[in-house]
């Protein structure tokens, strides 16, 4: 049997954000049925190279497919000034449940990028205004640019404003969507007074406060990654309606992580998991103002729900590498 | 960037034991001096298809190099009857600790066999007799070959007794070393009283009893791997000094198990960790009598260290396939 091998092109062309947005709200809604196992991320901690590993291993099942693998990432924010590599490197390998074959190996850093898009366009989906046409993006890093592609996959998007304090990167996103929406570089709060506003960064002082969203703005909170980093300001969270993916790792690591050890935010000012909305068991939006908020940290399943997908199209379109990495004849 | 891509014959090839067993050893010795990270294994339990995936990363550090990475294997037992393909399917993931980059990505069934064996050699070392000539195998499956390879780069073995009820098996065995060694079928009792014997079975009710062996021999016991499984007899353990890989891996799943949990054994009867052997923290063999046994439930450093010797010289002879899985330029 043969491994089929998935370069970042063949991750890039397969994964339609159609159906990864549509694999992971499944993967929501099976980790709130309480059909996923998600070990806690395991990490590897290396302060003599200003880095880290993570393990991130997950099973789903839904009513028409099942999938297992593991994501195997790291954070070595060195990497772009000292070796020219990224500061996120991830293989993602893709498993059968049924006999664990490998599947499919593939780059799990594109793969992160779509995964982390579709989380956003379900949590927007559930709780953005049905006739968004403005997206704000703050931080326009490698990350950004899946925002504007799966959001745009559920609402209008016609507008787009983005703002960050480098000018080379707003230029390069401005270059790559400016054929197909209206892109210009605005202010913090003038992209956080869009339908919708995603922050991509990696601050540790919050940068956008209350008075720079909208009335009715929902926003993505994707930056925070690790203990101390936020980037909306408390006063913003305290009005907001906030959606998290997962408690264990949004109160650790998430966007509300400081503001909730502080005492700032308790559960009560949770207003559930981006699965419960899925299934139905709470609701997302219910009023034309208010400002929503989704705390989003990805989870492992996300990873295997978009590996699904890349999977099954490459398979299809005959796509990849074919490689015999296990000789199953032994 | 390219990472090296790596099959069961390129691991098998690349895998030169004596490497293999001196890179394992300094893997056990830098466990014990705390030069490691190695998460607990992550479980993913598929009682559905009987069977689960399990998630090892580690790292560690010699004062020469330093190592890290992830297998990601499993068990499925009906993998053979029903899908002719092997119970243990892994996959390595050997990266470059400073950058995270994958170096390499291999076979890890053949990995497995490989740094099993290794384990065994390095105890053998520290725990058989010096001019051990004679080497039992109890079970002749596909754990059983690296045993003997291993075994004999640090002793000088002569003569192999193989038992197990399978005939086939046994004739396989035999065809395979029979060139090299004297490999007889033998009973229980007759492997057990060679000078060093190594238990390859996945029993639940002991096989080996202390009548069963030798007045010097030392036992491998490989086989037990969940809880539950034993392969020596509890009066056997009792009557060896028992030497072990990680004291909570084999109180939970390894050979002494079951007699541990019984009370049967205590702390006091476990004579040490093999990483203090290595780094001289406790004595290995002192006497010319006296029964041995070393419970080795397999590490993922050892996985990590048997990558390094891998990668190494495959990378050195210009073996395998490049393949740009991360495209570093965006």
């Amino acid at each position: 049997m043969q491994t089929l091998l998935l370069d970042s092109s063949d991750v890039d062309e397969h994964a339609a954000l159609a159906d990864v947005i549509d694999a992971v709200e499944q993967a929501f809604g099976a980790f709130e049925r309480g059909d996923t196992q998600m070990p806690a991320k395991s990490y590897i901690d290396l302060p003599q190279y200003n880095g880290d590993f993570r393990s991130m291993p997950a099973y789903l099942a839904t009513d028409e497919w099942d999938a297992a693998g593991l994501k195997w990432v790291n954070v070595h924010p060195d990497n772009p000034a000292e070796y020219d590599l990224p500061t996120v490197l991830g293989t993602m390998i893709y498993s059968d449940p049924e006999t664990a074959f490998p599947l499919a190996i593939m780059d799990g850093t594109m793969l992160t990028m779509k995964r982390t898009g579709a989380a956003a366009a379900v949590a927007t989906d559930y709780l953005a205004v049905e006739d968004a046409t403005t997206l704000g993006i703050v931080g326009a890093g490698v990350q950004s640019y899946t925002q504007l592609e799966a959001i745009s996959e559920v609402r209008p998007i016609e507008e787009v404003v983005v703002s960050d304090l480098d000018e080379d990167r707003v230029e390069r996103f401005v270059e790559a969507f400016g054929d197909a929406f209206d892109v210009r570089a605005g202010s913090i709060s003038e992209a956080g007074h869009c339908d919708v506003l995603s922050t991509v960064t990696p601050v540790e002082d919050p940068i956008v406060g209350l008075e720079d969203v909208g009335e009715h703005t929902h926003v993505n909170a994707i930056g925070a990654d690790a203990e101390g980093k936020h980037e909306l300001a408390d006063e913003l969270l305290q009005a907001a309606r906030i959606v998290i993916d997962d408690h264990e790792q949004c109160t650790h690591s998430g966007e509300i992580n400081v503001p909730y050890h502080e005492g700032v935010l308790t559960d009560d000012d949770i207003h559930g998991e981006i699965g419960e909305l899925v299934v139905g068991a709470k609701d997302g939006r219910t009023d034309e103002t208010g400002v929503t908020v989704f705390d989003s940290t990805g989870l492992a399943i996300q990873d295997v729900a978009a590996a699904h997908v890349v999977y099954e199209n490459a398979h299809a379109d005959g796509a990849g590498y074919d490689f015999g990495l296990i000789d199953t004849e032994r």
